[in-house]
């Protein structure tokens, strides 16, 4: 079956505090994004690539490729003004095909590729797979008048991405009117009343989106190298 | 209000795949515990420190104090067989007095000093405090058929330490048998059915509970010394 990946990337960073959005900032020498691509490329140079970034950052990210000499295949494809836009165009730029579709956000570039994997088979067999993570910490839960209450963490999972599901089903699930709970793909999919299937991720697959996670980011990608 | 600390180490490091449990393993050139009791020093030299280790380690700490000239007072208490009793013996070693304790991780050196002060006036105030942090992640609730479903992060808060209490409260809310779901100090004091109270914690307020834990521990020591 046909695989593919689209790589959303159209955050402005500005809880980064910086100039230039996150997903285009250093780690270990070049920026993240292209470690990102990098990951799935490494795990199957037969995946075709696409990379969702504003239509505005177009030549910044043409220039950004040149100068770090970044070979790695991919279809640029513009950015919405939500994730759900964004994802949707990446989504209507791929033909009406047989295939999987594994969605990750750009600025995750420690995913394991074994979870990429796992995640393409799980979703050709069962329509959807999520990665998702245990929780370390206890958890409780908020009530409307400001009580709140434990929870069983057991029954708790951080939710990741890839979120990777069949070409067919998702775009259908994508045609709908967004909705505010759209959070991530797995809502807009179990919208359609589908349930989505599970699968373990790493737990090292950091969102990078503070200047704290960015300087951990660093230390992870100079162990990685060493 | 006279104010105490009980710092509970009683963990046997299991998880870190080391021989030394990780209480005692180094960071920055120091015990992980003795970087504990310093932030509590740090913030008020007249808070009294209670160190619960399993009695089978005193000798072992008091050379530890001794080789690394650790001059933070604080009182010994042998831990019990799990948390809940090592706190409990912590609260036993204090009379019956007027004041407040925080109870806090042994493994959590990197507690902001300003979330432990606003634990104890919160607790003076309201009773309790409990240190807590916002979801980065999205997350999803297990059904017992194996099925999941999404749940508005906004509602849910990961739960840390220090947890604060009046004294004479958390002295009564321990007098109970353990029960299972005692994952912390505010289930105890909530199965009183008290309310706790919730204060913001520091996200950066790591658990080292793994050898990647401790790496990132030393990075951040690193960061702090520097």
């Amino acid at each position: 079956m046909k695989r593919y990946a689209i790589i959303v990337a159209g955050g402005s960073g500005t809880r980064m505090g910086s100039a230039i959005p996150k997903q285009y900032l250093e780690i270990g020498g070049m920026p993240i994004l292209m470690h990102t691509l990098s990951v799935f490329n490494f795990l199957d140079t037969e995946i075709d690539l696409i990379l969702v970034i504003p239509e505005s950052d177009f030549t910044f990210w043409e220039n950004l490729c040149s100068q770090f000499d970044f070979k790695v295949p991919h279809k640029l494809v513009k950015g919405g003004n939500s994730r759900f836009q964004s994802v949707k165009n990446g989504l209507d730029s791929i033909g009406d095909i047989k295939g999987t579709v594994a969605i990750h956000d750009g600025v995750r570039p420690f995913v394991n590729p074994k979870v990429i994997e796992e995640s393409f088979l799980k979703a050709e067999e069962f329509g959807s797979a999520i990665a998702v993570v245990d929780l370390k910490d206890s958890i409780r839960k908020l009530t409307e008048d400001g009580k709140s209450f434990f929870q069983d963490r057991q029954y708790f999972r951080l939710v990741q991405t890839p979120q990777t599901f069949l070409l067919d089903k998702i775009k259908k699930a994508y045609e709908v009117p967004e909705l505010k709970h759209f959070t991530d793909d797995a809502t807009v999919f179990e919208h359609q009343g589908w349930q989505v299937f599970l699968i373990p991720g790493n737990p090292g697959n950091l969102k990078i989106t503070s200047p704290e996670d960015l300087e951990y980011a660093s230390f992870l990608i100079q162990k990685k190298n060493k």
